[in-house]
């Protein structure tokens, strides 16, 4: 077993999950005896050697509950990416000194896919420059992007968001006896995961969303309004990524959004939700609006995921232990080995950096505008089971430092 | 006691108790042996003899807990407004026909300030032609601003909501170690209610939001200069009305989107939020962003006020009580009469109706961007508590007809 102490970071943008990560990471560290420190604001942190020791936080068992159900980074996110290094490099060095003056020989990094771009850049170098330090990573995303795992921590907490809020949203829609049309916008530039969760919102007394429109497929103006009129909802709830591109593979929210045609002259733009309500409110004369869930979405720890938490704790042990056995260069993730369990596994990480895995074809229906069992067999264990939260003075309590 | 039975009917926007309050009516009437009926779409219901048996839907004790939890109108809404009469009137005499043939002698209609105005006009038409059919008025807004009561049914529960996404927003900005600005939109255009509930997000680890606006209050755009410069925050989470004005009385929503100066020309038009939001960048050029909560705050029955639901239940089971015992034209209320303890009151419609109650002086603070501890002790107790949600898949299970 690999001797010495660790340093755990955050990184990237927060979601519900990423502390239930460091929560792992932290339990993990303690039950085998070391020290584990925290750096603030992700590799900053061990740029400025700006560390805090973790053990002293968190002696206490119940800070550790309120760690795992408070949303966003408990050490604070950054988004520097690490400059590209040949031979020796200042910054790497100050971060490797700063590391050394602490034994620490064992770092786990939580991000998502830039902050694994990170653990590439920092394994490599320690090789390279025999520093002696081990990094792994630890997944986290909203977005589920990530390839060599079957999902991300994170993902089924915002996924429960969505698919419950949509279902709250629908019936908030179907109040009213008139014709009508929702637009729920939904995270996820280029992957549409978050909204493929949207589908889980159905239910025995309601088949909203009418309408899924993922990135995956480009939607013509002339499709768009197919569709709506086909559908034969009374109040229409459509879910849209937020990057929904058009046949031309112009972005929504890159088109005038009272028109949604191209740009011209005084153009406006906004969301793609905004804009397809404009386009559905000028075609049919029906009444129309938008919903932006932002970021609500990534944050909305009193609605979490336990599976996901649970995961996304185990997973953060995970990294701790691939370390301690002498693994570097090692991102984790899960496997899905029955329906449904998983068990963590370890990719190396230029398998991992800078790819996206997108929603595959299987998990889209052929008329463009749903998703398909597969992908709802797939998505709903991610969302199930609800975290005891704790309250104070009506409101969730969180962690601080 | 009156003889006969009871017709209840839901309008105005939803709210995640309204339905509460259609259960306390329900079991009330229950009790009482009498039959309850529906009205489908508000007074359209009536008019249009579309009227469901609820005794025969809800004979299963599980099915008023499911209810309980399902956010917005289980009957349906409309907006639609009686028209004034003057003698004898169609509409009025359909109504009153078709109440006949179930032998329908009491009332009940759940809903918000336009609601009351049906209630005035239906128990005024009963007195003056001898219908024999008394009618109560039983609020719900998450405006809280109907007069004559301590607050209203579903206020709560938006404020709960409120008050949980802000604290959980605030944790998702102050990730980053750059100072940033988030703005964060909350609904009530002229009463300054439920943006004062932002307030009670702040707890021992966050002093979130560190500047609130209400419509209660002129804005102009050198004070919100003023104010965001003297902020001491790292990461600013404003709040701010949808409702909010400038100094010469002009909605920020009426204002350039990107200039938040008087409308010019090919002005765009975006929340009061968005405004804020572009001016604050442009003058301070700090990461700013905003997000408007939308309509998560009437529906979000996942998370809604304990305190709430139950009150809302026990006002829908007072107005059938008041009816029983020969009163119309009311409409039921709260009076606070310990700390915390409310008893249910009734108010003649006609002190009700039609009136806006707007945030007192005494709740707002003199810099114009807070509320007074008085505020917080009125609002503190209406958020408290968490009703336990029957879930299915891993989202909230509803009800529906």
């Amino acid at each position: 077993m690999i001797e010495g102490n660790f340093a755990v970071a955050q990184s990237g943008g927060p979601t519900a999950a990423i502390n239930a990560s460091l929560c792992g990471v932290i339990c993990e560290v303690l039950r085998n005896d070391r020290k584990v420190y925290g750096m603030i604001n992700g590799v900053k942190g061990a740029i400025d050697n700006n560390f805090v020791d973790l053990g002293e936080i968190f002696d206490d068992k119940q800070n550790l509950k309120l760690l795992k159900n408070t949303p966003a980074a408990f050490l604070g996110s950054c988004r520097y990416r690490l400059p590209d290094f040949n031979g020796k490099s200042d910054i790497y060095e100050r971060i490797f000194d700063n590391f050394a003056s602490k034994n620490i020989t064992m770092a786990v990094y939580i991000g998502g896919n830039d902050s694994m771009d990170t653990v590439m850049k920092l394994s490599e170098y320690s090789e390279k420059n025999k520093k002696g330090v081990l990094f792994a990573g630890v997944p986290k995303t909203i977005d589920n992007d990530l390839v060599g795992t079957d999902h991300t921590p994170g993902f089924g907490s915002a996924a429960k968001f969505v698919a419950s809020a949509v279902s709250e949203i629908a019936r908030d829609c179907a109040v009213y006896a008139d014709r009508s049309a929702t637009v729920i916008e939904i995270m996820g530039r280029n992957a549409g995961w978050l909204t493929a969760a949207s589908a889980l919102a159905r239910s025995a007394t309601s088949n909203a969303p009418h309408l899924i429109y993922l990135p995956e497929r480009p939607l013509s103006r002339e499709k768009l309004i197919e569709d709506v009129k086909g559908c034969a909802a009374r109040n229409i709830v459509i879910a849209v990524s937020e990057g929904i591109k058009n046949e031309k593979g112009t972005y929504y929210s890159n088109l005038d959004c009272n028109s949604g045609h191209d740009k011209f002259g005084h153009a406006q733009l906004c969301g793609s939700a905004k804009v397809i309500e404009n386009i559905i409110k000028e075609t049919f004369g029906i009444k129309t609006r938008s919903v932006e869930l932002n970021v609500l979405q990534r944050c909305s720890s009193h609605f979490a995921s336990l599976t996901d938490l649970d995961e996304a704790e185990m997973v953060g042990a995970f990294g701790v232990k691939s370390l301690l056995s002498g693994s570097t260069g090692v991102v984790a993730g899960f496997e899905r080995v029955r329906d449904y369990e998983v068990k963590p596994i370890i990719n190396n990480v230029s398998k991992v950096a800078n790819l996206e895995k997108t929603v595959p074809d299987s998990f889209i229906t052929e008329n463009g505008y749903d998703v398909t069992e597969k992908a709802i067999e797939y998505l709903r264990p991610l969302i199930l089971g609800e975290p005891q939260i704790e309250m104070e003075n009506g409101i969730p309590k969180h962690i601080a430092l």
